[in-house]
């Protein structure tokens, strides 16, 4: 099978790709080819499988062509993050909203002309969720909770489940979408993502670098790890349409965790002098945006696809700090850990 | 004060331009003017008011030019109704969302050329609402009940009202959403809508001809008058957004009905001749779409601004009666009532 993953460059989807190619199949098809589009080009080791090609350039401009082209599955991660949607509206309305219905138009014509439906996971996100005056949000958010974005983020990533599933609906494209929880810890340099931060406090002080902390130590939050979101995404993609339980995308798993929490998992697994790398120094505009953010998130629908949310922070750091071991080439380092 | 109505030809736009042109203020401002815009002339008796424009062609190729126009607020009710848009999936696409963006941009384009904040009233539907297998929508909707569109129709008019809220949140302009309910009895033809035959087992055996029912009598539905949907309309316009409460779209007040109470309602109003006119001839298309509806709809967020459902369907029907009577230019007649 051929398969697409754009945004395949980024963290979660070359993590994607290299879970796939190691697995050999999906679905219980062999994966004969991987394409990864991107902005920029995908990591060498991706690069260097014989099974991967790269495809560079905005994702807007490559859509058309896909309506000729035989892929079997394409996982759809582009996107642009959260803050520099907050900072510049038209790049998140192209980006997320533009090239998201640009896919879509182009797997609709390959289903018109070439009678193939093409299996589609959409990555949305937690930030989907917000209150609205009209509506309380619950602190700990459901599958079904009522979406009220608080960000243009999370307004494109609702606006496009809507059209996934209303493609879907009329048999233009298999849609499949799951919300991705904050996935931590990212690797590399902050991001213009407003939950940066929530890697940035863990990595930076286990690369010797002081890292601060834009909101307080009681701020709760629902993440995951890159392998638990990379495992919920080849679920949701190997989940037929009645295990999926209906069209709207579902939650995937959260562990639902406070800042003070993920600080004492830090201390727990490298000690207190890493810990207290971290200072905290509020940042109004970040803090805003968190506080209309859930502190916590169930996902009914994922458990019935047998998808586990991780257990401990520490088991997340530990996965991190194994990764940079595995790939000294990261940009981030290791500094003072035994 | 200046005025735009979308869709401003169209039965609920020209009713809304007569009642603002016979009230003569808006939010306590004088009307000096109002614009219809649509695809078709509005009726000749608005066009004979020297306070009325009309704008012909389609809203798309209008947007743009708002951009640099003194509109205090616009009603934007011009859409593609559910039936069509269901068979052709591009012209809803293209009326109901690609409109609304260009409306939406070229409104952010005027406040930020010219600092001017265009208070924008959009028209969405109680079509918003539908049952997902992921989740089972309740017989009467409120509020706040989770959205899951079962028509491409509904799911343009929920798309549109998440952007009209972001547009909002970011100050581009002042967006003031309510979901109309089916609106009853309809004048003229029937039209492409599924909910046509609410009004057409109505209208079509007071004009002495036989009418199809497409459902059952026992479906329910919620359903307002076309002077309720105005007054509806009007007061959300005028509204705070502390009085709205939410930036988040709000149901408009109905009267929950099943079709035999409708009918029962005819024969009181017009005798049992007229009802014998109605003839139950299934149509699964139809009875499919509306199976997928709400079969009521509260709406507390409407009452708190002071709006009240109709309180009875004859109410409904001698409405329509009187409208008859009094422009007996248009297209529907009244046949053997006294």
């Amino acid at each position: 099978m051929r398969l697409l993953i754009t945004g395949g460059g980024g963290f979660v989807g070359a993590r994607l790709a290299r879970t796939l190619l190691a697995r050999g199949t999906l679905a219980g098809q062999p994966i004969d080819h991987i394409a990864l589009a991107d902005q920029a080009a995908p990591p060498a080791d991706l690069l260097a499988d014989g099974r991967v090609s790269a495809r560079v350039g905005p994702l807007l401009d490559q859509c058309a062509a896909l309506a000729d082209e035989a892929f079997d599955g394409i996982f759809h991660l582009a996107s642009a993050v959260s803050g520099e949607c907050e900072t510049d509206f038209d790049l998140g309305m192209r980006s997320n909203l533009d090239s998201t219905r640009a896919l879509l138009e182009a797997l609709r014509a390959r289903q018109q002309r070439h009678g193939a439906l093409t299996r589609l996971v959409f990555s949305s996100s937690v930030a989907v969720f917000g209150p609205d005056a009209s509506v309380p949000m619950p602190p700990v958010v459901a599958d079904d909770t009522l979406p009220a974005p608080q960000t243009s983020y999370g307004m494109q990533k609702l606006v496009c489940e809507h059209l996934l599933a209303d493609y879907t609906r009329k048999g233009f494209v298999d849609g499949h979408a799951a919300r991705l929880m904050t996935v931590t810890v990212r690797p590399g340099r902050p991001n213009g993502a407003a939950s940066s931060f929530f890697s940035g406090i863990i990595r930076e002080p286990l690369a010797g670098v002081e890292s601060l902390c834009p909101v307080s130590a009681d701020v709760r939050h629902p993440v995951s790890s890159p392998s638990s979101a990379v495992a919920g995404l080849i679920a949701v993609y190997e989940a037929s349409r009645a295990q999926l339980g209906g069209r709207l995308a579902l939650n995937l798993p959260a562990l639902n965790v406070s800042v003070g929490e993920m600080l004492d998992a830090l201390e727990q697994v490298a000690g207190p002098e890493v810990r207290a790398r971290v200072r905290f120094e509020r940042d109004e505009r970040i803090a805003g945006i968190v506080a209309n953010w859930p502190t916590g998130a169930t996902a009914a629908r994922a458990a019935a696809l047998g998808l586990k949310p991780d257990q401990r922070f520490t088991d997340i750091i530990r996965q991190y700090i194994d990764d940079c071991r595995q790939r000294p080439d990261a940009a981030t380092t290791l500094k003072g850990l035994n």
